[in-house]
């Protein structure tokens, strides 16, 4: 028996051997995904696809609060179409996979498979839009896109990947930034009230900046091995595509005037900011809002009398208090099944075996602190409710005692550099885009954002941390996924 | 006013005038979709997406409580992936669209854009299947696909469709067998109860038997019009994709065998089948089931006192039932507005003005039937939860009666030919797919299917319907969409 547990613990690399093999030993191991045969695509298993499902309906219920409608707009974009504006293709085309023949029929234009839709979707809100009556627009799409990447990793960065895009169209300059700054709050909420991950909200670089945007909002979170995720973006577009697409409406003084338009978005990629967060050499650790399963009921000397009937009776009533459960009944060993559900993430495990009915309780393990304890029966459905909320947050507050671990200040290259080994390094900077260039061939880290929570403004004489010019503003540096 | 009203109806083409153009005006006017830059590509827009959305939740939930898995596999299928299943290649080959180019680099092997995914989910299931402790596989997946149509119509037939395809592995023949008439019955429970569409169940003919299926069984519904539209279908694959993409597992007696599988799908067009089965000269009739908006609310004489009060007490009361409600309180004619809804196909609209504020009733008009009555303010939300009850069951009934109004049987050329012209036709066949090819090129009619729900055995020395040889079974023909 003891031998078993060590070997299916050993299955998992442990993190500070090799984080990298650590991850893809969680994914596959909890069969989230696999590799395929389709070049640099994954496909998602169950258990990974439950996780996505649960993001999918808690971001869906805010979008839908936040007054934006779901709409679907086609996978393939004629290359003229993309090509309308010269920043955006600039950025997007080196990454584009092009369909050239339908059925026996050669294309006398190839198509693009959407990299991203602003490009499709200015070009219908083009034909939609006549009158300030028409706006806002406020639409969202969940779907699949795909960039031809290079060097891949599950989750994290794969050639087709599932997300949602907004693409929001308005009057004015003033209100496509309230929108910008409404949805990054809105991906600000979900990732600390689901995800349970601390992140940094502020504007990315001009340089990072995504092509065709007048400013990038972003998201950014610290991973365990203290190297940064780019959680999800928000962009003002100004009025860059709408001039580019046509999309005029006629003012509330009668005149044509362009639309100001805003996108954003955020995908499977989250799934894979969740894992490197939380998760331990155990395996993962999911955030029980996005757990497919929230508890797990193990029946301990399940042939005992009485054992597996009072199992079901809890799974029932645990199950009325609205938790996703499960009850394994399996003929697995105890330490198979403890190892098995540690690894899954399942953020709590009960215990239930002819002493515990005695008793009136059962034995409940936490996956986020492996903390045992015992729980009456009585109320369980409620009192796991609220312990479910207690390990949300006490997830979060773990993750973000890390992220302020691994968070220095930096005046000097010295500091800089042993900043970026541990994780954010906060400096300032002169803003230069070369400069930028350097800091990543010389240290590996890009500049992750301008924090908008914290005071970004510098002292006159401040130089940059790297260049040693005069420094414009404090600015997030870290190595990143 | 009244020329308002007049102009408003006209819009949509009168079903009997142009029944094609009826459609277009439906869906176009309604907001459902657009057509779009993209050839055969539509984009799908709120109004459309809503009733999609509802319609997957409600499929998702009867998939899942029959024990299936939501995944998700690649859209690009290697071309000599795609090739493996002889039979399967033949029918699909000849209208898949081609990536042949990712980023600045030519492929080496061109990758088809998924019609269908048998193919690269057979790849996985060989990878994942080992033994018989792995089996049943029942694993589903919502995604696009897409297929180079030469003539396309909204919903109905685009190059890019939204789907749901269910694949399977089993054990035996048998297990396919039951898992394929088990989901054609998940989807006769939702035609039937949920989109209020009566349904034949039955075998598609050797011809039209998915490529590469042992058999494929349908689920099709009949039109205002007079022609089918195959709703949704069900293949038995036997160990066909099993043999081509090597998916084997160790049996219970220790031998490598080969899976059995199945597959399953519905698609956007269920859209289409629904405006044409139940929509009328006003506009669309939704079922309530599917209806983004159930009941609408509209305040008359809006500005006397008190009015606008009551309309949103009612609102709230009525949301409080669990119904999609809506408040329209805009500035538009209150005969604009009954127009608008009507043409929106909401099930139920109420009128509330001073009076029946006073007589402490509402005034209620069916979509469905038009009829007018009064209903109490009190204890509204549980009786238009009735409402919606009786409206789907009356939506339902019409359907059947103008089928059964609309199916004739034949026992000769001539009767089949005005039955054709009418709907249905259930005639005796020989079953020879020369004589199918034949039929198709004279009457425009072509098999639908076997039916299970009728007697389809012939009596000794019947004769074919149109070849004069001997008849081996009844058939379902019709002119189809």
């Amino acid at each position: 028996m003891a031998k078993k547990e060590n070997q299916f613990v050993q299955e998992i690399t442990p993190r500070d051997v090799d984080f990298a093999k650590w991850y893809t030993d969680i994914v596959l191991k909890n069969d989230m995904c696999d590799y395929t045969d389709v070049r640099g695509c994954m496909a998602i298993k169950p258990y990974g696809y439950a996780v996505w499902e649960l993001m999918q309906k808690e971001m869906d219920q805010r979008f839908k609060d936040t007054g934006h409608q779901n709409a679907y707009f086609p996978l393939l974009i004629p290359e003229s179409m993309l090509m309308k504006e010269a920043e955006h293709v600039e950025g997007f085309a080196p990454e584009v996979a092009w369909v050239t023949q339908g059925g026996s029929e050669v294309l006398q234009e190839r198509m693009a498979i959407r990299p991203t839709s602003e490009t499709i979707i200015g070009t219908m809100y083009s034909k939609w839009i006549q009158s300030y009556r028409d706006l806002p627009v406020l639409y969202n799409q969940w779907c699949n896109v795909m960039r031809w990447e290079k060097s891949t990793r599950p989750f994290l960065r794969t050639s087709e990947f599932l997300w949602q895009e907004g693409h929001t169209a308005h009057e004015t300059h003033e209100d496509a930034q309230e929108e910008t700054i409404r949805m990054l709050n809105v991906y600000y909420d979900f990732m600390v009230n689901v995800l349970a991950i601390p992140v940094v909200r502020g504007r990315k670089s001009e340089s990072e900046r995504f092509a065709g945007a007048e400013a990038t909002y972003t998201l950014e979170a610290l991973m365990h091995d203290g190297k940064a995720l780019q959680m999800g973006t928000s962009h003002n577009l100004s009025d860059h595509f709408a001039r580019s697409y046509d999309i005029k409406y006629l003012s509330r003084e009668g005149k044509q005037e362009y639309c100001y338009t805003t996108s954003w978005g955020t995908s499977t990629r989250m799934i894979g900011g969740m894992i490197m967060v939380h998760g331990d050499d155990r395996g993962l650790k999911l955030p029980p809002k996005v757990a497919p399963i929230q508890v797990v009921i193990l029946p301990i000397a399940m042939h005992k009398e009485g054992v597996l009937e009072k199992a079901t009776e809890l799974y029932n009533e645990i199950k009325a208090s609205g938790l996703r459960v499960k009850l394994d009944d399996s003929e697995q060993s105890a330490g198979w099944k403890f190892n098995q559900w540690e690894m899954k993430g399942v953020p709590a495990r009960i215990e239930i075996g002819p002493r515990d009915i005695e008793n009136g309780v059962v034995t409940v393990v936490r996956r986020d602190t492996l903390e045992k304890f015992t729980m009456p029966i009585e109320g369980i459905g409620e009192s796991l409710v609220k312990l479910m909320a207690d390990i949300h947050q006490s997830m979060y507050d773990i993750a973000l005692e890390h992220r302020k671990a691994h968070t220095t200040h930096a005046e000097n290259f010295g500091d800089f550099m042993d900043g970026v080994k541990k994780g954010f390094v906060k400096a300032p900077w002169c803003a230069d885009p070369d400069c930028e260039i350097e800091i990543k061939c010389v240290t590996g880290a890009s500049t992750r954002c301008k924090p908008m929570d914290e005071e970004v403004s510098v002292k006159p004489g401040c130089k940059c941390v790297f260049c040693n010019r005069e420094a414009k503003t404090m600015m997030y540096f870290a190595r990143a996924y």
